[in-house]
């Protein structure tokens, strides 16, 4: 029996007897983060993982508690969030989406719904994910785009980012940009799971890129950063920083001595929650 | 003295004896309506005027309650809402925009400032007005398109609206297509103002379309309306009755007879307000 089974074998999947016992899903999720205290359930509060374990209890009877590939703060958003858990009801995946996107808040939407190995796990499996951050560039934002964008019209200079962003490139031990909270080290954030990987701040930067696209009442420059794994408010640290240098604040080269001094204490601030997005959460499958 | 004046006087404008009296100031505002309670003030609850007058006092010390071109429901949007008022203070147009937009929230923001003419009153003056209405037709609507579109995935005939929106046009009595609101009639609404209008359900609507538009995911199907002046649900019952006939409930030559009946019980349901936007004001200027 896998780690997966056993969080979810008292919720009746096992434990009812049926044939081929519960099944694996994985669930593609997009929201808007603005309205929910992040991912993470938490009592009292509105969260998407509560959301969510709530509607299958309303679908399935069962309420196993969704495992998302990671937590999203209050205000961010997800284009495709995963999480998986496991099911004994004898639902169709397609059925499952169907139901659950008629029982959710409109803010948050099921995009795919798929019967997987009983070994996958939302976090465990990940081997890549994507993250998206916008900037709203211009006099008046919005009031539709608010909550989606950081809105910053003091004067930046575009042309220095795409070069900024590339400092984060490579295997690097990210701490100065990643946040302080001492509860937030891997191994204190999942204390289910005491035989975890050992907490490190070493991650694994793939592409870091910016953008510019116009929109009719501004720009919007966006920030693109995939990675093999991200820290707490590592990608909103990564753009506050890269503001300092967008504003003459700081230099790429001191951003270099920045990453290497390894202390929070060092970088920028961290940009708002609302003008982030996780975009994709890719598998070795 | 005119009704504007008396209206503000007590706002300290007049009373303050500057030298050229208050000015009359025309705003122009976009909202999003998802999070207050319409734009009419109610205490203890957030509306679109209630934030507009507190973000006034903020600014210049005074809080006049700004008129509206008209009430918008709670939920509904406006792309281009507008607000006049009197200040004593001598604050320039451009730098009010600034501030306000400084302290109001990110959800409602003020496009454009301009001190008129002292007879200039955003609902009196105006002569018309035009909405907004937009339907998302796909399987699964995105996040953060929902609080601004009504999600209808249910089998409708786009090719019949067209034909159905030009009943409405011209000059009628729209009994039929008016919420049932008793204390909503023109006299009851403004108290203040015994000597307004006798309450009346004729208006006149001089435009009635309706679009097709792609989107990633879907598409959105827009109707849009122009006329000297909506009655209260007016658009939204409109829309409620198109989808109607756009299901096959209905027909054209039934709308007509819908329209003759002037009572209310004749129409169909009342489209959710999230899709409703105030799109523009005219006067006559």
């Amino acid at each position: 029996m896998d780690k997966v089974s056993k969080q979810t074998a008292g919720d009746g999947g096992a434990a009812m007897g049926t044939g081929d016992g519960p099944r694996t899903f994985k669930l593609t999720l997009a929201y808007d983060g603005t309205s929910f205290h992040g991912w993470q359930v938490q009592p009292g509060l509105p969260t998407i993982q509560g959301e969510l374990q709530a509607a299958l209890g309303r679908v399935t009877g069962e309420s196993p508690l969704p495992q998302g590939s990671g937590r999203t703060d209050a205000g961010v958003h997800a284009l495709a969030q995963v999480a998986s858990f496991q099911l004994a009801a004898p639902i169709p995946a397609e059925n499952l989406l169907r139901a659950l996107n008629r029982t959710l808040p409109g803010s948050i939407r099921v995009l795919e719904s798929r019967v997987v190995p009983a070994t996958f796990h939302a976090r465990h499996s990940a081997v890549a994910k994507s993250y998206e951050y916008r900037i709203f560039r211009g006099e008046i934002c919005p009031p539709w785009l608010y909550p989606f964008v950081y809105s910053y019209s003091k004067r930046l200079m575009f042309n220095i980012l795409p070069e900024t962003a590339t400092v984060f490139l490579g295997e690097h031990d990210f701490t100065s940009f990643a946040a302080t909270d001492p509860d937030l080290t891997a191994r204190e954030q999942y204390p289910e799971e005491p035989d975890g990987p050992v907490a490190t701040n070493i991650r694994t930067v793939f592409s870091s890129t910016w953008e510019k696209q116009e929109t009719g009442p501004g720009e919007l420059w966006i920030y693109r950063v995939r990675g093999n794994g991200f820290l707490h408010h590592m990608v909103r640290n990564f753009v506050g920083t890269m503001i300092d240098v967008a504003r003459g604040f700081t230099t790429v080269e001191r951003l270099k001595e920045i990453l290497e001094a390894r202390s929070r204490s060092e970088a920028g601030p961290t940009a708002p929650a609302r003008g982030l997005f996780l975009t994709s959460v890719e598998y070795g499958e």
